[in-house]
């Protein structure tokens, strides 16, 4: 038996993808029974590492989802139009479809899915958060018997790679993310990554898997890694912490979630402390499973395309049993309900000013006695509870002072810190982070 | 649709998937459609935690693996028997198994799969390693793309313990298991945990997936954690290197594997070595994903049924969509070749003195000079290139030399170790470990 498969992209994820396809020995035998039939480009003349004849290659994208021979369609192309508008065209011509794009399934899950359930068709999309690691396909069937109460992610490459090293050469982010620039560890236009977009599409991925919902990405709270200075870092060491980007997501209460990404002090001997250079992992604690961490290569060509033609795999699977004889009332097969995107309503997410948590804070005050009162005296008139006020030292002869809090409502202190920023002694509240 | 589930055996583990089934609040809807049917037990006068209804419970094990109504058979009762023959009797009746039965599935691995196969069914075994950390099906699915060359793991949480706690306190071995059989995380006879077999009966298990070939059980090296002395953790942490006991399987040729249990010295900056306590972790590296790690609570009741009934839960997921229209030449339907055991040749596996490894190790000597000279020379006579000899000490009025190799082939190393057993002044040679 043969399964067509028809690849939108040929960039370094569809370029993985074909060199898995075209080199079966020693991998899954079910490999051997697929056939790539068509590779849609943007450009014909381009030279390519590949060496690919040429009656594969149409830059007409359009005949490849609608090829009736065609059984998956790959979406690897990436961005949000045409890669949504050719999904939507697949599904309607009843192909599975298999996509590594978090932007495009993190805006445009809803109508996406519910095509495939319409359809009868199914969409997997396991390299679309954490590259190869497995944590798509371990949510929806090896944890399902679980309450799934949290997922904390570090599921940013770059974030991480420039966090790790601001913290091992004590740099500024600036200098940093120029090198990783020069590297090729950040993209030249960084913004989708160190202001957290990236990290926010993965997470409202991971939630909806996570929490059987529906999550719209303008409610997920999103804060990159700019503001993080090398004083922070320093501080957060001396205090016991390193610094992560951490996209989580968290069952606040039967009605409510939490969805947010933003730096975080995390304790050195938490799990995902550890978790340095472009590195990701994502943390999972479930009721009764406790907590389970997956680690690995959270991008790259390798570890994206082992997620992608795994789940060509797992489609083939379903193609090569044959689909299930119980169909849908208009005549569709079924869906395996672990497999298929089952739930419609949206979930409620919490306003982050109601989200209880630690905070820690680095203010530059004029050096005299009694700021540190004043600052106290305020946070305590807005019920933040603190756990320390340490005067760190001198900078620009100004007093820097670090506070961290007790678990407070986040509401309650930023109107502290609304009030503290009016003050005339404090001349600037320099950073402003939360605590795990 | 109710999907009807015997349970075989309703002890810890049983009594943990009980409890999920019986509480489907905010865990996957197709956990409605499950219907306890029998539960399986050695006694129905017991005492149990649990209020389950009389008619469920019997002690006819031979009805409810016979019994036409059931779909799934459930055995958590662990042992080699009635176990093994329980399963076989279910599948001959063509009911789907779930086991957390690592000793039977390692052992009666190959009649249970050719027979699941011949009846059409799946046999489920997530919880059989690792507990709740998904691996099994990762494994089979998420990773099927990528060609295996190592897996690593942490896979028994006794020894894991112990370690941790003689490295943290700096006990000897003796003491810190009778204290771990006192607080109940080491059993009355330590001997399956200690002596490395339930690791090993794992990493067969482990093996046969990553490598798609049946692991002959006796052909699995395996040496358990009761050689390590307190001097040995504390030399291995002046070394740079933390001591754990890995279950290691890993691609050395085309033809052959190496499957290996013993303690290892474990570089303090890799993955595994901040895996600690109780914990599991299980690394696996690929290509093309590069490494991979899972990690979590690789026993108890919750992190096991947790597995259980996930793997339930995917059998059911199959049953809902209806068996697949593809049948094989008697009729049976075809299984899906991911999720099914397809493999039926034996991997050929590595002899230990082929194994190419580094080296440490202990000898008490006499205290006189020229012994280092001696050592260093009987090794080189062997091809055993050494990476440093210190004199670590003087013990009992003997000088304490500690020795690290390069890499060396086990089976020089070995005839070196026998001609330095022989010499007059090495009065022991206290401990050899391997390093990773």
């Amino acid at each position: 038996m043969a399964f067509k498969v028809g690849l939108l992209g040929l960039g370094t994820v569809g370029t993985g993808t074909v060199e898995i396809l075209r080199d079966p020995a020693q991998r899954h035998p079910l490999l051997q029974e697929l056939v790539i039939h068509k590779v849609g480009v943007r450009s014909l003349d381009k030279a390519r590492s590949l060496n690919l004849s040429a009656d594969l290659l149409t830059t007409d994208l359009d005949a490849i989802v609608t090829d009736p021979e065609i059984d998956i369609v790959v979406e690897v192309m990436g961005g949000l139009e045409p890669a949504r508008s050719l999904i939507l065209k697949a599904l309607a011509h009843k192909k599975h479809v298999v996509t590594a794009n978090k932007a495009a399934i993190a805006r445009f899950g809803d109508e996406i899915f519910t095509a495939a359930s319409e359809a009868g068709v199914y969409v997997l999309l396991e390299a679309a958060v954490g590259g190869g690691i497995p944590v798509i396909e371990p949510l929806k069937q090896s944890l399902c018997a679980n309450r799934i109460n949290t997922v904390i992610g570090i599921v940013n490459g770059t974030t991480n790679y420039i966090l790790t090293r601001m913290q091992t050469e004590g740099g500024d982010f600036g200098e940093i993310l120029a090198d990783a620039q020069q590297l090729g560890y950040a993209e030249a236009d960084p913004t989708a990554d160190v202001d957290g977009l990236d990290a926010a599409d993965k997470i409202a991925i991971l939630a909806s898997l996570a929490f059987s919902g529906r999550i719209k990405l303008s409610e997920v709270y999103c804060e990159g890694i700019r503001q993080i200075g090398a004083a922070d870092i320093a501080y957060a060491e001396k205090l016991g912490f390193v610094i992560k980007l951490l996209a989580i997501a968290k069952r606040e209460s039967d009605q409510q979630l939490q969805v947010r990404v933003h730096p975080t002090l995390v304790p050195k001997t938490h799990p995902l402390a550890s978790v340095n250079d472009v590195y990701n992992a994502i943390l999972i604690e479930g009721d009764p499973i406790g907590q389970v961490m997956f680690f690995g290569r959270g991008a790259g060509a390798g570890p994206t395309a082992s997620a992608v033609v795994s789940d060509i795999l797992n489609i083939a699977a379903i193609l090569k049993v044959g689909r299930g004889q119980v169909t849908q009332a208009d005549g569709t097969p079924l869906l395996d309900p672990l497999l298929a995107c089952s739930h419609q309503h949206y979930c409620t997410i919490a306003p982050m000013s109601e989200l209880v948590t630690r905070f820690y804070a680095r203010f530059l005050t004029q050096d005299y006695p009694g700021v540190i009162g004043k600052l106290g005296t305020c946070f305590g008139d807005h019920q933040v509870s603190l756990e320390s006020v340490v005067q760190a030292g001198i900078r620009d002869g100004l007093a820097e002072i670090v506070v961290v809090t007790h678990d407070v409502r986040e509401g309650n202190f930023r109107k502290a810190l609304d009030e503290i920023q009016r003050m005339t002694t404090v001349a600037n509240i320099a950073s402003v982070l939360r605590v795990l």
